[in-house]
């Protein structure tokens, strides 16, 4: 059977997106085509709209509403302004505003240090970053890049460049996952977990 | 952190969608952020125009290109006729068509009876079926709704009312899934597996 042509496009559309494979596509498509029309058509509309209204942060690089240059972190009196945490992209500032538990400010680097997909330190926004720093008032700077090869070597560029400017550079602890299982940790974190084990509190 | 409205929207759109989650909404709205505008753009037209054109077939009621009476299946005249398996829906037509073994029609219900949901014969595509037999030239029909509680019981209505009609009823065979493993088989599936065993061809 050949599908007819818009369920076909909408289908190859989606199977674009990560995470979701031909199966998943055809089903989400006989979906929205069951579903109440304005399921479809808002989903549509919050597309067509969604780079026209969104623009980067000129301070951190997060992501934020158009039409302002800062962002509300940023620009936020209550925030601790000599604290900055650097991640790689805007999602990671929403988990870690999720925690509810960081009070300083953020730098989206937009991407991270990778060699093999030619990404060097100018594809990221790190002069901002020195740049932000040089511009003083920044007593520490937390590197939350992932804990994966690429987010280390990213993390140690950084240190390395950070460290002559007079700033307190420190990394996220790495561990076993709270409510993980230590059986089923990967042997490099429970290394991790071993040699930074701590005093109990 | 208040995302942008135009993200949130986006996001708050894709959790409509099943199997989608919270988490995985908005990685796909950074993903798309992120990615070239055509994909978003995309995206968006072939959901604008996703119900615009295409229709259901007047006589099996699957899905087709709008502007046609009858779909492609009911219009071929090298499939066979006589032939009807039954279906829940267009998703179905697809998965059959997809094994290439398969060379007469199809009736799509668009739906189960399901007494729970309150969705009864009439809100189905079952009295469109019984006129199809009644014109004659039908010898079998193939049930082919899912092998669930509801399925079953959609199947077991059907054959009541096809029977007497002097049609053959048959059922899409149970067992084990080719490439299964007998051990992570449950227990209805083994049950039916031994009841159903065949002399070995």
């Amino acid at each position: 059977m050949i599908l007819p042509e818009s369920i076909q496009s909408l289908i190859n559309s989606l199977e674009r997106l990560p995470g979701i494979g031909p199966k998943s596509a055809s089903r989400l498509a006989f979906f929205l085509l069951r579903a109440p029309d304005e399921v479809a058509q808002d989903l549509s509309m919050a597309l067509a709209n969604l780079k026209a209204n969104t623009a980067l942060c000129q301070e951190c690089f997060n992501i934020m509403e158009a039409g302002r240059e800062r962002c509300e972190i940023c620009e936020s009196q209550s925030r601790d302004s000599s604290l900055i945490c650097v991640v790689e992209e805007a999602l990671d500032v929403l988990a870690l505003e999720r925690t509810g538990g960081y009070q300083g400010k953020y730098h989206v680097l937009q991407g991270v240090l990778s060699p093999i997909e030619g990404i060097g330190p100018d594809d990221l926004k790190i002069k901002p970053l020195f740049e932000r720093v040089g511009r003083g008032g920044v007593s520490e700077i937390i590197l939350a890049t992932n804990p994966s090869m690429e987010g280390d070597a990213t993390a140690l560029y950084l240190r390395q460049h950070l460290e002559p400017l007079g700033v307190r550079v420190t990394r996220l602890a790495r561990g076993l996952p709270v409510g993980g299982d230590l059986e089923y940790a990967d042997q490099n974190t429970l290394l991790r977990a071993l040699s930074g084990r701590q005093e109990m509190g």
